[in-house]
């Protein structure tokens, strides 16, 4: 969606957010068929946005035919080409089956697509896992726990492994937490999940990292967040940039991923950490803080997470740690001030009342086992290697990326000339598959980008892989 | 919350819908301290109900504390008492975090008490359950699928399972389905969750039992939910009255319990589920058919699910699996029409991109075996001797209830004299547990009804705690 006449940046995305607010109503089925839309004074107000910014979404509603318009009285809803009636003979009203278009989750429906070459999954490698040791050493637990099948844990999470993990967190970061700050979810996802559902509300603004993990913004989308992106480059963020924009859009939170992030490997620096901190209190701006893959480190450990910084209970942090470890088993603990946990155990209650107990006690009886260090050693080794069978066959390119220092996924810039969803089709066809950069954008463009996930195929599979999908970007001539 | 000189049932009903709208407007912080409140006439509007009723509700919120009036100006919100300010020496805003009284899970609060004679748990006693045999067998699974623990599920679920139950339904039910008309959750409460997520906006009309499952209520308010009650008796539903409701409210959808209903324990019969299928394609309103405890008959089985009837895709199937079975695996299976799954695996996938395949494979290789077959005959048996003792204890009591035909709760009405509130109190004191009546019905009320569950206790404990319960009751007089 373009915009003509724009008369700045800032306008032209208050304009596609308000617009997109729009569709998803009508795709969430609460502006049905034929309804009468808000005036546009009142929408305006509502929205908070200038009347013109409704005006002209209201007439790309009506030009994309998603909206007509009655003599002297307003806008109507048009009737969906795609609903899907459900035939019967008895209809009393109109009513159809809602459609799920406001619901997507882009990056999923690019990863089930069975290929060869399967660039799009930032997954461990299965292969690497040490399986066979953990097959036996898991079953263990249920000669521990006896009655381990008919237990339901608490919806906060086992208690033990709570307690296990803020010991964790002292000898590693050393940081004091209490297992009551703790909360277990099934994944990250979940977390993510969660927290949007608890602090954004319709047109809430919220900060997002300009790339950013894509499934994230379908999340907040459902939500009908309103996005403020936040550019992160090698060197973190822009700060006054983040407090001008905390400042004039005072928005309720700031989703980051400042650790190896996704997808572009970048890590936000020690320095400017505990400043991040001190704007989030000043401006009372929560900071997700998702760290999905800390310990995937190459070199040397990233610096402490923001979390460490925290005083005020501002920072709430996610640490997925099944990632690298035991991903079947879905494994995240978020950690956060008293206010938030409890808001998020209620909410955890009522979404799916506590991650099965069986998957907690198996991810810590394999977390707390000496073969746990070895396997992340072998793990760090396995990722550099393939990291550099990558980087030695794009050398010759020219493509463009900042070699990252932990984590799965090279964040690729390629030639102008190279029409990334005409490529992303020829190479789903030629059985390669990898994420166009535009989903991973807030304002869907960043065209030029991929991200290049190497850590779930094998080393010849990504040579050959990386070969074929060169070879297709050739074929698009300058 | 009492309103006075209603003008019937039905605007006293209207008006604590609205009243309850606006409070959960402010706990969720979209309408915040010294906020101006929406216009009568345009709330009026918004919720479709007459401008008198938004009124009275103004009034009582200003009655209440939580709104102040401004002279020739409106209605503004009151500064919360309970708003967790967080101190901060740069305050630059006034915003406080979120509280989190719009969330609550009623049921969760009584249960997570420690008591010895717990009686608010409708689980089965893990000590019926044939731990040392599950714990061997599931064993099994880590040889069989060797990558299991690094292996993620589809959104959907594991195929191998969904065929599996496909052929189930068939055996069963005589009912005919795809593997892709299944989704698995991690558990009912999960499924009822991502439903109300696709189907309920604010303020939507919804078919509801009087008495229901609380925590899906609670889930329903948190969406912002209206809800139209549909009483249910031993005799099922007043098939005329429900088709007033849906023609006058047209309702989204009914959430029903139609087996061994929670709390009751009634079974709606055979004779009604077709007819009830015809409202539902007449009104297009979804038939939510939540199946919990199918198997957890006494004497005979059930009448065949509500789905069996359904030709159009308007019922929405919730069969829990896993809760006689192996509760701690979480598993429950959502079949419907093709329409209604895809929107939930897309919800699906953005909750928690799928239930964890370790369950998933652990509660197949169980549920085949031939041993859950005589696992269940003995769960009748054992659950058939509880129930008795429950009705000996109670029987010289006066206390009134049906007796169930299967399931795990007592449905009991307390003489008028007993106040359920104060007994609950009391018997928590001592150790003894139950759920109120209260909780379970969606107009709040229902004060002299409780629902005593006998699964979950061994038979001594049962009669010892059914003893001190009545012991307790009995002092309260007439």
């Amino acid at each position: 969606m373009k915009a003509s006449g724009s008369s700045g940046k800032e306008a032209n995305l208050l304009f596609k957010q308000a617009y997109e607010y729009m569709v998803t109503r009508m795709d969430r089925g609460e502006w049905n068929a034929h309804d009468k839309l808000p005036s546009i004074r009142r929408l305006a107000q509502e929205l908070q946005v200038h009347r013109l910014t409704v005006f002209r979404a209201y007439q790309l509603l009506k030009q994309n035919e998603k909206a007509y318009v009655k003599e002297k009285s307003g806008y109507y809803v048009s009737p969906s080409k795609t609903e899907e009636q459900v035939p019967t003979g008895h209809t009393e009203n109109n009513r159809s089956f809602p459609t799920s278009s406001a619901l997507k989750n882009s990056l999923s429906e690019i990863q089930h697509i069975p290929v060869t070459y399967q660039f799009s999954q930032a997954l461990i490698d299965p292969n690497l896992l040490p399986n066979l040791f953990l097959s036996e050493h898991v079953k263990k637990v249920f000669d521990i726990y006896p009655k381990l099948m008919g237990t339901y844990s608490s919806a906060q999470g086992d208690v033990e492994l709570r307690e296990y993990l803020c010991r964790y967190m002292v000898r590693h970061h050393n940081l004091q937490l209490a297992a009551s700050d703790l909360l277990i979810t099934t994944g990250g996802q979940q977390a993510i999940d969660l927290i949007s559902r608890i602090y954004i509300r319709p047109m809430d603004p919220i900060l997002v990292e300009r790339p950013t993990y894509s499934a994230a913004l379908d999340i907040f989308r459902q939500q009908g967040a309103r996005f403020i992106p936040v550019e992160i480059t090698p060197d973190g963020y822009d700060l006054a940039n983040l407090e001008r924009l905390m400042e004039k859009h005072k928005p309720r939170l700031f989703y980051m991923n400042p650790t190896f992030h996704n997808p572009t490997g970048y890590t936000v620096p020690a320095a400017q950490r505990k400043q991040l901190v001190e704007l989030a209190e000043r401006y009372r701006c929560l900071l997700i803080e998702d760290d999905a893959i800390h310990e995937m480190y190459l070199d040397q450990p990233p610096p402490p997470p923001i979390l460490t910084y925290d005083t005020e209970g501002w920072v709430v942090y996610l640490r997925s740690f099944s990632k690298y470890i035991a991903p079947g088993l879905r494994i995240c603990a978020v950690m956060g001030g008293a206010h938030v946990i409890k808001s998020l155990v209620t909410a955890k209650s009522l979404a799916d009342n506590g991650t099965p107990l069986v998957n907690q006690k198996m991810f810590l009886h394999y977390f707390e086992s000496p073969r746990m260090q070895r396997h992340l050693e072998k793990l760090r080794i396995a990722l550099q290697i393939r990291k550099e069978i990558v980087e030695q066959e794009l050398a010759s390119t020219g493509w463009r990326w900042v070699s990252p220092q932990g984590g799965f996924n090279l964040w690729l810039q390629l030639p102008e000339h190279i029409p990334v969803d005409q490529l992303l089709e020829e190479c789903l066809r030629q059985s390669v598959s990898f994420i166009p950069g535009e989903i991973c954008d807030p304002l869907k463009e960043m065209r030029s980008w991929i991200r290049l996930s190497y850590s779930f195929v094998n080393e010849e599979q990504l040579r050959d892989g990386v070969r074929r999908l060169i070879d297709i970007a050739g074929g698009y001539t300058t």
